[in-house]
Parts: C-alpha cells; structure tokens; sequence
C-alpha cells in the first residue's frame, strides 16, 4: 500500500512562525517536479531498502569488541559496494590510527546555479558500527537478524545507525536514479568507530581534511522526539570515559580465612563510586567537576519548556521507579545542560551462578561522564584522576585512565542556512506543524570534531525516534524508515535553493526501462 | 631419597606441658610394630600416591558451575573405585537431595581391646568438589592438570581438599596392605558440596543418621598453621551467604540520552555495599549484627597471643598494602572471634573490554558473612534483609536473598579424646613441638553438622598449609602430602590407645609378595 506522501506538501499553505521558529525559516515550499519523482520512486522501490536494511544489520560491527573487527570489516565492504552501486564515485575504504576504517564515496557534479553560483558540498555523516548486544537474553528476537512486525523493525543498529545512514543512501541513489544528478554535491563519511566514542576520527578528518572539504554536514545518526513531532538539535552533550582500577593485594584470598582483617576491592570500589554523588542533593562531588559549566540562559528555558517533556510518560515507559538526577534542575535540564557521572559498568571477585567464597586481588568499574560547554575530556578526566588519588584509602592502590576517545560537547548555531533548510523539511513532514529545537543528552563526537578539524557546522538530520538503542530490542518504526529517506531527498533540494543554486531545468528524466520495471513493481 | 621418619618418635624423651596443651595429652609414645612397618609402606609407595593425586585433581569437580556436574560425578566414581580398591567395605555412591553425591565407604572389623572393649568408630570427613578457577589467565599451570615443582604440587584441589582426603585414604590402605586390619572402625564420608557451603548435608546426615554413626570425626579438611609449626582447630566460623539485586527500570538505557535524571542501579548497589561498613571503624553497620557475638575470653586473647601471629610477614606474602578491619581487635581476633561482612562478587553494566554507554537495568552482588557462636545463618540473613529494605532508595528495587546453604559456627571442645589423641600426633610429627590452639577464620558446613545430627564432635586433622586455595595456583608442599599420611596412619593408633583397646598381638604381617614387590620399587 503505498501512501499518498506528496499531499502532505499541498497542504501546507500559511504557517505561523512560532517564537521557536528560525529567523529565516520558509513557511512553506513547493517540491519541484523532479523531487516529487524521486520522492515517488522512493515509494515504489520499499522491498529493496528493506533488502538493504536485512543485508546492512546482518553484519555484527560492534566496535567495542576487538573480536568482531572482521563484522566490521565486511560491512565496511557491504557499504563501499552499495555506495558503488548507488552512482557514488570514488569509493573507498579508508584506514584511520585505529582498526575501524572510514568508508567514503562522493558525488561532485552537483549544477551550478543560474547565475553560475557553485553548488555547495554536503558532508554526509553516519556509521555503520553498533553496540554490543548483551544482556543477550533480554532480546526477543535475533539482534543481527532483521524482524518486521507490528510496524517495527526490530534488531541492533536498525535504528542506530545502520537504518539512519541508508535513508540517506537511498535518497542520494533515488536522485541519480531518477534525475542522473544531484541538487548538491555530496561527500559520505561513513564511520566505524562512534560507538567507541571515534578515538581515531579527530586525526583522521585533519589527515583527510581536503579530500572531506565540505559546506556543511548533515548527520543521519540521531533522532526524532516522536513520530509526530520533529525535532532539530541545538546541541549534543560531550563524553568522557575512564577505567577504575582498585587493586588491595596480590593474590585473590580466601573470605574466610582472611576475610574480616584485609582490605576487599569491591568494597573499597563501592565506596569511591557511592562517594562520587552527594547522596542528598544528587550533584557530583568530584572537586571543580562544574567549574566551567555554563548557566542556563533565559533561551534555553524557554526551549526545555516549548518541548512538553512527559516525566510520568518515561516512567512508564522506561519501567522506572522515578526519577532522580542533580538537586534544583528538571529533568529535561538535567539532560540538556548538565553534566553527568555514570557508572556503565562495575565488576569485582566472582559473577557466575551460585558464589565463591573469595576476596579479589581487584575491582574494576568504567565511569561515562556526559560534559557540557565548556567542559573539556581532558580536564574532567583530571579532575577525575584527582578525586579517586584523594579518596583512594592508604590499604589499596587505585588508578584511573582513560578509555575510549573523549569528544567535546557540540552546539549547532541557530542562525544557520542549513538549519533552516532542515526546519523547513521538518515543517512540511509534519504537516505545517514546526519541529521543536531541542537539545540531546547523548554524545556524537563527530560533530564537534568537524567543526574542530573541518570547520563546517552540521545539522542533525536523523530520523529514527530512538527506541532502546544501545539496549536490547533496538528497533525503528517502519514509517520513520520511510519518513526519513523522503526528508533526506527533499533537503538536498532545500539546501540547493538556500544556497540559490536550484535549477529545475538542470534535471533530466529517468531511462524509461527503470520507470516501466518500478511501475510494475509498484502493483505487486 | 627417604626420609628417617621413625628417628622422630626416638627422640621425644620428656616434653614439658605448656599452658596450651590439653590436660590428657601425652607427653611422648612409641610407634607399634606394625605402625612402623605401615609408616615404612608409605614411604615406599610415594609413586602410587602422587598419581592418585594426579588422577583425582584431574576431574574438574568445581560444585558452583551446573554445568561441570558430570565432572563431579566423575570424580565420585574414580573415589569409590579407589575406597573399593584400598579395601574399604560396603561403598557406595549415595544421593543427595541435592545434585552432588556422597562418597561412602566403611571397614568395621577392628579388634576389640584386651578386656573385650569394643573399638571406636571414626568418621573421616573430605570433600571432593573444588573451587572455581576463574580468573584463569593467573594460573602459572594448568589448573586441573597436576604439575610438581619446587617442592610443591600445584592445582586445583591439591590441597582443599582431595589431597587431604587422600592422605587418609592411604594411610588406611597402607594399614590394611600391611596388617590386614586396622586400629579402629572407619567410615570414610566425602562429600561433594563443602564449596557450596554443603547445602544438602545436614538433610543427608539426618536420613543416614544410622549408617553414618560413629564416636568421633576427624576432617581431612583443614590445614596447618606452617609446614614447622601443627595446629588444632578449636573452632571455625559460619558463614551465610546472600545475593543482593537491584533493579531501577525495566530496560538498559542510553547513558547519554537518559543520564543525570535517572536512577544508575550500580551506583544505587555501590552506596549500598558501601553503607554496610563503618567508614571509620570499618565495623558492619547491619543494625544487630553483632547482637549474638560472645565477647572474647581471656583463654581466647591468650590462644591468639601464643600463636604469634607475624602481621608484616602476611603484607609481604599476599602482597597486601595494609590490613584493615574492625577496630579494636587484632588482625587474628578478627578472624578468629569476630564475624565479617564480605562483597564476593559485584557486576553491573558492561564489564567486557572497552567501554559500552548503558545505564543497565539492574546490578548485583554476593555477599558472604562469616559467623562466630552465636550467630545463625537463618537471623543474619534476615537482618541483612531488614538493612537493605531499609536503605533502599525509593527509586529502586533492592532484594537479598539466601545464596547457598548457610553453616553455624563450630568449636572443638578442649578436653576431647580425640583432640588429645591429634595432638600427640602433632607433637611427634614436629619433633616434641607441641601443636598450636587455634581457630580458623574458614567454614566447614560438616562440622557443625556433625555435632547436630550425629552428636560427635570432630577434630580437624588436614595437613595443607592453604596456600592459595580458592585462588588461582593453589598448591601443597610435598612434604606435607607426606607427612600427612603418616599422620594418619599413626592417629588410627594412637586413638585405638587411647580409647583403650589397642593390642599389638591382633595385628598381622604382610604378605610377603607384596612386600617384595614394595622392596624393589624402593630401590627405582
């Protein structure tokens, strides 16, 4: 059944333009004659980008475990040939410092504009990498085997970032597809790397910094506040990782033989974990940890206000008992604007079945800090550092190091020609209605690395609603997969006419033969 | 190269009673005929002894994993074969109520005393499951693959316990090989269980009550204070063991997306272990933990002070930075007289290599606590419940339940026959030394046991210096898998002495085929 899209943009007629709308924002637009037949085309050809997504999901990329490099490997290849077969050119696998390459493939034959304006060049961002899976028997269904059912595709990645960056891809291939061309030129740069907070991306964009040299980017990693209502984000928290070592002796000892009279790493751990929150007031208590955080502005209430965040729904939601976070802040604020300190994981003596009567040589625990402006990796790890060598007691030698890549808190400018684009975009899918500006609690180190090494801004152009990512039973609504590949289509459009390049006469027709066999696919 | 063993017993001539003997300990003995011709076999066969231990710790019988339970079962198989083979009488492999089985074997046919007194029954108490191994990548040697070196033979259960109990096992073969009889009944009980605290033991006594019916018990598990210095247990503490859950929402989050304003289970689990001790007094701050524990006699502060404990000796030798514990009592009074509260086990989140950015769902830990009389399993538990429902936060779910079979505490009376009996053993063995009075911070569920179920008191009698049991390269100093069975080759006789019905005359000569065949392996 394919659903009648192209009306939603008839509809759209006067919109007003609400305080939270872009200075520049467009009320409304009229899709050209070639977008509606890509956007047409995207319809009919559904079976095959649910191909895709089977194919894409198949391969177990999980980047932070080494043993499965050669998953990300193949799908690194499974990309390159599928960028390939898309009408991208220069295609290739990239190597970076570390084992997770970059794929890469562009398309620089965008038209000029009327008056012989350049066309400007899109940096097209997303990654072909996932979390681990585990717990794996939390998961209903298979992780690395794509299943549709009840509107859902459910499986690891779907949603974060395998779907995200296909909608992109088949945007760009419907286009060349049907139009031989492209509004834009675009350059994709696929990463493998983001769910290891991209240790190795900041040295390989200032490696490739010519070969990426783009206006902007857009980044098909992220999402959508709900089905019905868009979102553009005005920001992504940053993130720093750190290992906890507590080491009280040599050897692993017996609990009851000497138990009672030496020092136990797991408790030792516990207590500088619990001693890192004030236990009343919820606030890190890691010396100067806010020191450089930023007050909220009168701008950035108003904006947690406009966005209507539903406490009780997310409990319900989520299962939660309540919620609990830093003393005088909401809880969107707290997401939006403050850091945090969270302990991902915690281990120490024996964890299978049943118990082992021993007191371990060691514990360990991996602490994730989210940063906000202007706190950096570097100095919260320090800060870090001195807290635990402070609170360290003199029975045990504790050590804390870095793990993973830092990333630098991101902000994404409200004034930008392409955040406008995408606001318009946004409009239009949502029938009039303009998406929320918004903030996200969560990190991409890409971003603030591009405006580091590359100097562009980017917008965020995801559209999957976020479900359970890095939990287990990921999944993505069927009808955001779609969404989002017509939205990808349309703001390559968008940004050619922002950037005053569009030419409609510039656009050829598609090869009858592949119009014929899409229509009879279309009946199936 | 042999020993001069028997020179030992030659040269106690007078040895004076300290404060610490017992008052019907013997100041010196004289080994029999036949025990000297049973000490001569022993030291003959060391060969058939040391592939008995290779045979037996290669079975993998750890009782915490399930899924090694056909090792167990393997391993019960190989003992009852072997008590078969040594001459015991009416063996068999019982069940328990629960999955580990007992190893049971008997020979009642002692000589009466000269006046017609009937011999005693002893219960000889093992245990043939062995600790985990985990973490692995410690061992130094394969962990179920015997290997001698340096003096010592290294693997898991060399000590703790199936060497122990086959020190016994073949002192009584070398009686019945050498004089056809033995000294005293014996009933040999090896369990399966002890390193799960014997969950189905006491159920197991209880059924078997009659068959199991004896004078006394003697335990092959256990160890000495140092390979120049014996020890006698007069008590063991208790344990109880409980896993503790907490849960705070229905699903693993994103550590970004949800972080700051929701509750971390390991951070909840990490103040609640963390509350569990006294910052200061590192007490156990359980609200009536230590309403049972008697206070410490004055015999009980002089037993401690005579065995000299050496503190700084222990921070070398375990690599230790300190000790620590509950103030006011030494590092021996903890572990002897004072009970603890241990973190075994911790795990939450992702605990695999690099980092994963989740807030799980739930943490947990084990907790063992030893027990001192007394202290039940069934009332600490409970009061462990009250405590975590106590200071759960309302934002969580906190759960403590039973882990394992608890144990009561148990001592060894002072003026038994039997102590007496192991401590002129002990005595001989050391050259005059009188054996140390002691306490082991350690639990052995069957001791307590046996004082319930089948009213006899028993003597630890292992001759291990539990080095690294329950850890990784757990070993035995050879001369101490030799000395023991000697020990018990001469505690058969000396009970039999003195319970008053030992008579030289009923025992036998061997077979001279045998001793030949004996003779010539001497001289590889």
């Amino acid at each position: 059944m394919v659903q009648p899209y192209c009306a939603a943009f008839l509809t759209i007629t006067a919109l007003l333009c609400l305080s939270t709308c872009l200075p520049n924002a467009r009320a409304s637009f009229e899709p050209s004659a070639p977008l509606h037949r890509v956007l047409e085309r995207l319809e009919r050809q559904s079976d095959r980008y649910d191909a895709d997504l089977s194919d894409l999901v198949a391969f177990p990329s999980v980047s932070a475990l080494p043993d499965h490099l050669p998953h990300l490997e193949a799908a690194a290849d499974w990309l390159a040939e599928r960028l390939n077969e898309a009408g991208l050119q220069n295609v290739g696998i990239l190597p970076t410092d570390g084992p997770h390459p970059v794929v890469y493939g562009e398309w620089l034959s965008a038209p000029a504009g009327p008056n012989g304006t350049a066309p400007p060049t899109v940096l097209i961002y997303g990654h072909y990498d996932v979390q681990p899976v585990d717990p794996l028997e939390l998961w209903e269904t298979p992780p690395f085997k794509v299943v549709k059912r009840d509107g859902y595709y459910y499986g690891r990645g779907v949603d974060d970032d395998k779907g995200g960056l296909l909608e992109a891809l088949h945007a760009v291939e419907a286009w060349l597809q049907e139009t031989g061309t492209l509004p834009v030129n675009v350059k994709f740069l696929l990463e493998g790397q983001e769910e290891v907070m991209s240790p190795h991306l900041t040295s390989f964009l200032r490696q490739n910094a010519k070969l990426l040299a783009a206006d902007l980017a857009l980044s098909a990693d992220g999402g959508q506040p709900a089905a019905d209502r868009g979102g553009l984000s005005l920001g992504l928290r940053g993130v720093v990782g750190a290992q906890l070592e507590v080491v009280t002796s040599g050897t692993d000892m017996h609990s009851g033989m000497k138990g009672g009279a030496v020092a136990n790493p797991n408790s030792v751990l516990a207590a500088l974990l619990a001693g890192m929150h004030d236990p009343v007031t919820h606030a890190i208590t890691v010396e100067g940890f806010y020191d450089d955080v930023l007050p909220m502005t009168e701008q950035d209430r108003r904006d947690v206000e406009a966005y209507g965040f539903d406490a009780q729904q997310e409990l319900l939601e989520l299962g939660l008992y309540g919620h609990v976070g830093e003393q005088g802040y909401s809880v969107l604020e707290q997401r939006w604007h403050r850091p945090t300190l969270e302990v991902v994981g915690m281990s120490g003596g024996f964890t299978g079945e049943g118990i082992k009567t021993v007191i371990p040589a060691r514990a360990s625990a991996k602490i994730s800090c989210r940063l906000v402006p202007k706190q950096t990796p570097q100095d919260i790890l320090e800060k870090l550092q001195a807290h635990v060598a402070k609170h360290c007691p003199a029975y045990a030698r504790c050590s804390l190091s870095a793990l993973g890549g830092g990333a630098f808190p991101w902000t994404n400018p409200r004034n930008s020609l392409a955040l406008a684009a995408a606001a318009e975009v946004h409009t239009a899918m949502a029938g009039g209605k303009p998406p929320l500006f918004l903030r996200d609690g969560a990190t991409i180190p890409a971003l603030a690395a591009f405006q580091q090494e590359l100097q562009i801004d980017t917008t965020k152009f995801g559209w999957g609603l976020s479900e359970k990512i890095h939990a287990p039973n990921e999944r993505l609504l069927a009808d955001m997969y779609d969404k989002g590949r017509r939205a990808w289509a349309t703001i390559l459009e968008r940004l050619a006419v922002g950037y005053g390049v569009f030419d409609e006469a510039a656009f050829g027709t598609a090869p009858a033969g592949e119009d014929a066999a899409a229509g009879a696919h279309d009946e199936l």
